[in-house]
């Protein structure tokens, strides 16, 4: 028997799935917990991700028209109460603010003061604050559509929150459009999701399945929402991105009205589309191995790490000075549509040092001591492969293919996850079978277990709610590009024309 | 008597300075208040200059090695109380959250439930939230320094809001650094007032006056406050980033403590800076005028707008051809570090379309008609000169000078501003003579008067305060380039051994 390989975080993902993933998130540097419940501190490391996610999604929108603008925090209370499912659906978790100044209570101690007159709900998403901007705006058909999008931070309280997946403030961006006609805003709505399908899979390499909410899953007061999934290691499900039609509700609740081209008054017809720091989650918890986090050169806080190797004291002004070199070169390089971004270690640590960039997850380390230097060459390891796995490489033709093993490294990653996620997508027709399917083998060890199930499911919220409750199980999405096939509902057997997603989820 | 030249805002600047600000934000569709007590609506055209600042600081800011972070937006009131003056200066001004979610009332609406046990204010300010980070993260002087930055919202509750000037809630980056030595701190503070000054001078076009605050007039909490200040046209002051050098204040309060060198345990050496939206009220009070907004080009929302001038239908097609080519050459173009930022309006709305560009402050208008066509020429508008001053330029010396262009238009707006300032900055000896200066020549028009006095003071607070008792004039600041000279304090006459900048500000 092979002794058992080291393993840079503990437990592995086999052992212990969640605490895993937390290893890694502190291993990688990447964000910790707060000391205010719930919330997060994003590190530079992860904070770098998020602006790689920023930038690629502010051109792709910026391509279809949409600009940036920015509303207030704080929602009034009558405002959330005006779409009654709205209100609804966060009103269990919202931050609400009561008074607006501090003063000395009978203990000497400080204690609110200065009550509001009207509470104030710090945003846990902003159709209400913004429909009211609209409704200012918006008078003809002629200033249809807008197109508007923010970066911002939201609260929703959170119980059990867990690092960038559930947290009660986290950082997103939320779009928001009004639109003349429901086949416009319903366009807008499905080009949204395909923005989010390519941040994720030609940057994030998360391969995603497009689909529709069903009605239970919503986002309250939509009409209809789209959304996005992805197959964690887990084989757990984790929505990466929705875009919801609002039809005309909200602009029946914020009074969005607009003088049609026949001189008809008529309501707008609203869009709203959000990502957040969750997709970082997404991320680690499709790429990272035990070794710890894997990022895709295209989202990479930075590409490239160089370690210069000096042994002696006498070695290092020449390390250093091909090293720098080296650095300038690369500094000149683009990639995708950012400079190269690259990263010098000289700490004198030994081996950790390496392991902290395997741990971070840069897709290239690259050692540099006087043998490499004396063959002009470079010694360099890809996280796409095993930490041992390193080769020495002409330094001029590392420099003109960097590039080319970025891409490579960006493939392999996409093909992997779209791997594990086809070895664990499972037609499934018969009810036990499917029962099964979702039931640990191993109670001990449930953490891994099942994937995807593709189902006929009749549409009724009863044997969704069957199937929730008796297994933890739902419906992820009915997905856009599925095909109407004759069936029986996994559930009670009754007719029904299309098979859905079924998995657990994050 | 020539007759009143007529111009697009309406009071002018003379007539009535503060509505005349009101009326530029407005009609340059900067932004808006919103329903929200002092909180404003940031529109695309005042968010994009947002968005270049935000480029511009952190650029410089990299080049320094800071790294930007992200830390929750709530703040334990226990937190906030570690540092005592710091509490002291933003008790008045918290919005502070009490409840975690909403229920419904007894009459059926909504009301705060589930109460905190301790309050979260929601911050004003980070330092006590990122020094409880800072504390976790240093324990060797191998650590240090520590260089973050964020880019957030903060909310410091108004009693009387004024747009971008002074609202609730605001967005601004707040730098936040930990030092080994006092001297590397100190050192950390002029730096980023440095950067700020940069900012300033080579992209708002603003000229400043880097100073030092009186202690009467420090944050909260600093043994040091670093400034600049601009002067506005109506001569009054408005501070335009600071830079504290908080000592181990803050240090002590969060306990940030390493093991030196030396193996001796010490606190660290605390730095933070900001600068807010505010910048955006300071362009446009700098560079506006009676026709509205004036942006410099370094940093415009965008550069110049292409206006098609269609009178008949047939000559539509071949306007628009050459418009589009046009579009597609300059898009091509480099200025600054980013591409040229055009703009097209086709809109057939008469001579509002070029007035709404005029009052938005585009650098460039290019207006495109079938007789500019046949002699392959454009007809410019320069926001930096009247509005009627237009010419016709061969369409190719437009593109190969259009950089050109616009880099006189950024000097000629900084020259402009340093000369109204340094029209109205005065060295005043004597107190009657200062009273004068202070006070409104018409007590009916008192917006636009005085300037920036460099007077003698002694040092006192009580000296300070009589003035700003007396005057509402306050001490900007001690200018960091002033020279030592002897004088007698402008307010008791006891001795001085330099001049500071006295003014009103905003």
């Amino acid at each position: 028997m092979g002794k058992k390989e080291v393993t840079a975080i503990t437990p592995t993902r086999v052992e212990d799935y969640p605490e895993w993933y937390q290893q890694v998130v502190k291993a990688s540097d990447l964000a910790e917990s707060s000391p205010v419940r719930g919330c997060m501190v994003i590190k530079p490391w992860g904070y770098s991700i998020w602006e790689n996610i920023m930038r690629v999604l502010n051109n792709l929108f910026k391509e279809t028209g949409v600009k940036n603008a920015y509303f207030p925090l704080f929602i009034p209370l009558s405002f959330l109460e005006k779409e009654a499912e709205h209100v609804e659906g966060f009103a269990k978790e919202c931050a609400v603010v009561t008074h607006h100044r501090l003063k000395k209570g009978p203990d000497g101690s400080l204690v609110p003061a200065g009550a509001l007159n009207e509470p104030l709900v710090v945003r846990p998403t902003s159709e209400t604050i913004i429909g009211d901007s609209f409704s200012k705006w918006v008078s003809s058909y002629r200033d249809l559509p807008i197109l508007i999008n923010q970066w911002a931070n939201v609260v929703r309280w959170e119980m059990r929150p867990r690092i960038f997946l559930r947290t009660s403030e986290f950082l997103w961006q939320e779009g928001h459009s009004a639109h003349a006609t429901q086949e416009e805003a319903v366009e807008r709505t499905n080009m949204m999701l395909d923005a989010y399908e390519k941040l994720a899979k030609d940057y994030l390499a998360i391969p995603v399945i497009k689909g529709r909410k069903t009605p239970a899953e919503r986002f309250p007061g939509a009409v209809d929402t789209l959304c996005m999934e992805a197959m964690m290691q887990d084989r757990k499900a984790l929505q990466a991105g929705t875009s919801h039609f609002l039809g005309q509700n909200f602009a029946r609740a914020s009074n969005i009205k607009f003088q049609s081209a026949q001189e008809k008054e008529e309501y707008a017809w609203t869009v709203s589309w959000g990502a957040s720091t969750r997709l970082i989650g997404g991320l680690i918890m499709t790429h990272g191995d035990d070794d710890g986090l894997i990022l895709p050169p295209k989202i990479a806080s930075a590409h490239v790490v160089l370690l210069p190797i000096i042994k002696k004291p006498s070695d290092r002004s020449g390390v250093m000075e091909y090293t720098e070199s080296l650095v300038k070169e690369l500094r000149d390089t683009s990639y995708d549509d950012r400079r190269l971004e690259v990263e010098i270690d000289d700490r004198d640590i030994g081996g950790a040092r390496g392991w902290d960039w395997i741990k971070k997850g840069i897709p290239l380390r690259v050692e540099i001591g006087p043998r490499d230097i004396s063959n002009n060459s470079v010694f360099v390891g890809r996280r796409d492969r095993g930490h041992r796995d390193k080769a020495s490489i002409k330094r001029d033709r590392f420099v003109s293919e960097i590039t080319t093993i970025l891409d490579e490294i960006q493939e392999n990653l996409f093909e992997r996850a779209l791997s594990l996620r086809e070895a664990h997508t499972v037609n499934i027709e018969g009810k036990n079978e499917f029962y099964e399917f979702f039931t640990p083998e191993n109670p001990e060890k449930p953490e891994i277990h099942g994937g995807f199930a593709l189902s006929h499911w009749c549409g009724s919220d009863a044997c969704e709610l069957k199937i929730k409750e008796d297994l933890k199980v739902t419906i992820r999405c009915i997905p856009l590009d599925g095909e109407s096939e004759k069936g029986g509902c996994i559930c009670c057997n009754q007719p029904s024309m299309h098979r859905v997603v079924f998995a657990k989820s994050y």
